[in-house]
């Protein structure tokens, strides 16, 4: 029998990968699923990554000339019904509130009561209630750009949950902007599909690929919809957010009209853009492995994690006051302009006990620390991007000193780890009979297991996207925006294409 | 006939209280009404209130070893159900959401569809879903103390709203915290409370009164309710937010045990406690004058604009040089360690109208500055606890040398001047007419106007409170922490009594 390396997380990722997910969410501490259904609860170790997350985004879109407003969770039913594709793909899965209070039911247990005239839904995304705001704020030219963002909860009624990637009750940004004219829209929209990927490959270490949607991957109501999609490490593809250039559409909708600089009422341009609560569980298919999450350096809540080891009471002073020594060399420095956050687990348990559990929440640099360490002046540095065991000593002055750079490098061999497998795992296929086998499970035991992306020719017919979604549940992720102009034959129906796509089974 | 001072805002303070207030959220581009019943759009200048109240209480928070989590905006009705007391308290106003999709009525339009087996109740307040979480969480005295904090929208059917006063759906903190004694529950709820109320003297310039609710007052289901209470310029009180003390009521509805060091098991001590929106109307009302809002410079999002004053190209030219020289001077200077916060209005408006806009708007400084003042290196300074006419000239080394004394000059005027008007407005009242003739208005139109807070005695009876409330509209705003202790005769029923109460009409 062969020996078996032992893993923190049970199964491993080969073993039962959507199993594996959920033990390291739950080995990570991050969230676990409420008792309502559908909806999560999202752990502090969890929401401390979603508060950093928002904190570079919300720096970013106030740089990029957004300001932030709150809009109501309620939005009337007539409201929703405005633009017909918009209420038909999101009728299907919504929280209708219907009374406003509860009262006696006469049987020890309460009923719902005050039957609402008009119901309310629940925002699943919030277009047509900020609209009915934007038509009152929106009057003329001078009005405009109008660049909103909003901080809030969604619910979209989700049958098949999983924390993170898919919950009834989600938490996410939405922008929503207005402009003059249609290129500033679109401009707007793709600046923000920049500015979401920039920050999905720079903080959270996950390479993506930007392009648009075929029409039915569309949001209901846009005039185009793009995405990025990064792979996840069982070469499915994930949609990590989506920018919507809306046209009209919803301005005609909400009657959000202006009065143009020649004096004439015109419609007003919109857009809309979100990311959610899903780039968690992005972030930890990405880069965790066999013994849980593993956190890039630039989103992590903890940068370091200190393990002091005593044995007594004479060892622990002597390495708490080294720890206090280190720790006023840390704290002045600075990371990418934030201060280095940092821990000592000074709590009544085995080292080893301590430091595996620091392991599983992903913490970029353990250091642990004892009376040998304090003699030599020197800690022993663990990395979350290397083995468990391979740890090394180092000076104390020379960690101080290179600090930065060591999470630096963290950072980018996370990002090349994830890059060179999204391109191992990416191949370009014209053949028929080889895409399908591309998208065939390796073996019934484990039928995650396939091939990655294809970027293979599509002629455009949405029936072709539909034969292959059927057949191989195989999806055109988008159209690249980088890809280069080649002709070829459609992968499914061998007619003339103008380009190639991204096709992948999905989130 | 006398010739009436031009006040940006009409009504004025004396006129109509209800009305200038709603005027000066209106001129000031804070808040509006939405067309969902109760429920307000928070404006992008109100929002960005409220993310510097959430920024420095967070940090407060987190200083005191608070963590935030995230937990489902659905409770269904059984959790509800749990606390007798607690349910009868909120039942009466809440979103009940039944359905979870819409589905063709047949007619052309939606009808809800997807029935619930059971209700789920919009979170009012969070104590019993948490709670169901804790349950989990909590399982030997090494898990306490649990300290978490949440931030969130919450829906509460109020019949009758005010922007920012109260709302159906308002955004807020609400923290939860478990420990293992009686003692360490109570130190929490009063530190928490000694938090707030430091916060607002020191951040929101606003003086308040820290005091124990009576039972009538106290949050459903708790043991005792600490308050913090301000007085706005009608001379009402306005409860600025909440700790509660919960006993182990929660933690017996809830199921919250744990292993002490002994090994047996105990039911948790929980605590709760929230502030809320409202703390922006509280500012509003605490220093806004006949010409709109005054923020203190502490939560400001803006601390100086600068309107540049030119008649042509070169004079343009010339002022633009000299204001961005003068920004580069303001850039690296911090108030509070944080930035200063500045906007340069050089939209192409008359000057007298941006200044204006942003009196009414509240901004602690605005600087004009046009060819002459470039001439001679100055800046045309006013400050918004001045009167808008009062400018004085400054050379530009002296203001930047001064600038961030100039801010906490202006923060402490605002303190002074509120805590004068509190401590002028409240009176010491031993006879029962005295109290009557106080609380009744002065005169028919303008009916706010009456004597402020009373300190009286109370004898203890519910009773004597619901008389007073009757009578008067007047009820126990607290029992104030920092009383001396006095015995006298109850107000109302002149039965023996240990202490003065604080009497109030209020918000």
């Amino acid at each position: 029998m062969v020996q078996q390396a032992k893993t923190a997380i049970t199964p491993t990722r080969n073993e039962d990968y959507p199993a594996w997910y959920q033990q390291v969410v739950k080995a990570a501490d991050m969230a676990e699923n409420s008792e309502v259904r559908g909806c999560m609860v999202i752990k502090p170790w969890g929401y401390s990554i979603w508060e950093n997350i928002q904190r570079e985004l919300d720096d970013k879109f106030k740089e990029t000339g957004h300001v932030n407003a709150y809009f109501p969770l309620f939005i009337p039913k007539s409201f929703f019904e405005k633009e017909a594709k918009h209420v038909e793909g999101f009728a299907k899965e919504c929280a209708v509130v219907t009374h406003s209070r509860l009262e006696d039911d006469g049987k020890g247990g309460l009923k719902p009561a005050g039957k609402l005239t008009e119901e309310l839904i629940v925002r699943p995304t919030s277009e047509t209630i900020i609209g009915a705001s934007f038509s009152k704020w929106v009057n003329s030219y001078r009005d405009l750009p109008l660049l909103i963002n909003q901080w809030a909860n969604v619910v979209r009624w989700e049958l098949r949950t999983r924390l993170f990637l898919r919950t009834t009750e989600f938490l996410w940004q939405e922008g929503h902007t207005v402009h003059a004219t249609r290129q500033e829209a679109i401009d707007e929209t793709m600046m923000i599909l920049k500015l979401y990927a920039d920050f999905a490959r720079e903080y959270l270490a996950m390479p993506v690929i930007e392009g648009e949607k075929t029409e039915s991957e569309r949001f209901p109501g846009a005039e185009s919809t793009f995405t990025f999609e990064a792979m996840m490490q069982d070469k499915k593809a994930l949609q990590a957010g989506t920018s919507h250039f809306l046209g009209q559409k919803f301005a005609k909708a909400s009657e959000i009209k202006f009065q143009n600089a020649e004096g004439f009422e015109e419609y007003a341009w919109t857009t809309s853009w979100g990311v959610t609560t899903r780039l968690i569980g992005a972030l930890v298919m990405t880069h965790s492995d066999d013994n849980g999450l593993i956190l890039p350096p630039r989103i992590t809540p903890t940068h370091i994690v200190i393990v002091p080891i005593y044995r007594n009471e004479e060892e622990q002073k002597l390495v708490m006051d080294f720890v206090s020594d280190l720790i006023e060399q840390i704290k002045p420095l600075r990371y990418h302009d934030k201060k280095i956050q940092f821990k000592v687990d000074d709590r009544d348990l085995r080292g080893g006990e301590k430091l595996w559990e620091w392991i599983k929440k992903g913490v970029p640099i353990r250091l642990e620390i004892g009376p040998r360490d304090v003699q030599n002046a020197s800690v022993f540095l663990g990395r979350r991007d290397k083995a468990p065991k391979d740890k090394t000593g180092l000076k104390t002055a020379e960690f101080v000193e290179k600090v930065t750079s060591i999470l630096d490098e963290i950072q980018n061999n996370l990002y090349k780890r994830a890059l060179k497998f999204q391109k191992e795992n990416t191949k370009k296929i014209n053949d028929k009979d080889e895409f399908y086998k591309f998208f065939t499970p390796r073996n019934a035991e484990n039928p995650e297991i396939h091939g990655g992306f294809a970027l293979s020719h599509w002629c455009g017919d949405p029936v072709c996207e539909e034969t292959l979604k059927n057949d191989l549940k195989v999806t055109i992720r988008c159209i690249p925006l980088n890809a280069e102009k080649e002709t070829g034959k459609c992968i499914c129906c061998g007619k003339n294409s103008p380009r190639r796509v991204i096709y992948a089974k999905s989130y």
